[in-house]
């Protein structure tokens, strides 16, 4: 397993970390496989989606945050109910194709880091699964 | 890597894409593991849920439809924010437990491909883990 | 593959399974790789998220249940379409990490079966993929 530190800057935030996954793969030396991303936060989460327009990560958050308002009468202490809920919905893990040592990822598809609680210093697993090369 | 074919009818459709798994497990010999799935583009998802009565997959659209409305004040100016979102609760990834060469599913269960912006020529990627036979 | 049982005990609930799953892996032998887990109901799902506050639990399920009012002029007949959508956005699968036989999850975190259509005898599958050692 490999840790990868994600600083985020604000409450809400998603953080595109496609060149840190694409440099660890690089420096593993990893050829056919999936590379398996886990967020070991309960207030924050994981997503693939388009990452060539900035707004397309903004419109995510600012939906979530009208569907999970900040205050809503929760019972957990802390205040960031909003933010474990939002996790849940965007969900913790990841997998990531890997062929020829290569990140596969379609045209668009960018990897995101999502922070509902920050701004924090955050951290970002990763495990190796080698691939089957195609045979049974 | 594997890549299936998926053409959608509707701008949001959930297409049943079980059976074209199960062809492609049989084609390639897989026996034991993993078959990894990942939806390539930012406006569409995966997702796996009751394939019995086609109702269910009709009431999931409408509800993510009413969810996130389609005009609802984006940044994204290509009109599409919904589909990017609703990717993204839905995800974009499954995985599927193949034992003996058979799908394993739930008896209600199916494979659904979620288009959000469609009608349109999408693509279904597959990647082969071979499970370990129950040993560590 | 392996199967676990788990009783839920009300319509919605968030069942901690974290220890069923570190009991398996301990059982079967397992040190370096990843436990795939699928949920086969299309009524219920699973989540890792916080285990130490037993309401941020319920904060998640009541949030859910806001987001999918259970009347909702759904076509599905049997009266429990909230529970197919909750489903689809908890989502049914989840990878969880071993390292030297030890499951890896962070701080806070716990492993969650999602009941939202309970209370119902439920199964969970387990399968094994070994890791990579690191190496590509």
């Amino acid at each position: 397993m490999d840790t990868l530190s994600v600083r985020t800057g604000r409450r809400e935030e998603m953080v595109n970390v496609t060149s840190a996954i694409e440099s660890l793969v690089e420096e593993k030396g990893w050829r056919d496989g999936v590379v398996v991303l886990h967020c070991p936060h309960t207030t924050a989460g994981l997503a693939v989606n388009e990452a060539a327009d900035p707004s397309v990560a903004r419109d995510i958050a600012a939906a979530l945050a009208r569907m999970v308002p900040r205050e809503g009468g929760y019972s957990h202490a802390e205040g960031n109910s909003d933010a474990h809920i939002k996790s849940c919905l965007a969900g913790t893990q990841l997998m990531v194709f890997v062929e020829n040592g290569r990140l596969m990822l379609g045209t668009w598809e960018g990897i995101f880091f999502c922070e509902f609680d920050g701004p924090r210093s955050r951290k970002l697993w990763a495990k190796w699964l080698p691939g089957g090369g195609g045979e049974g």
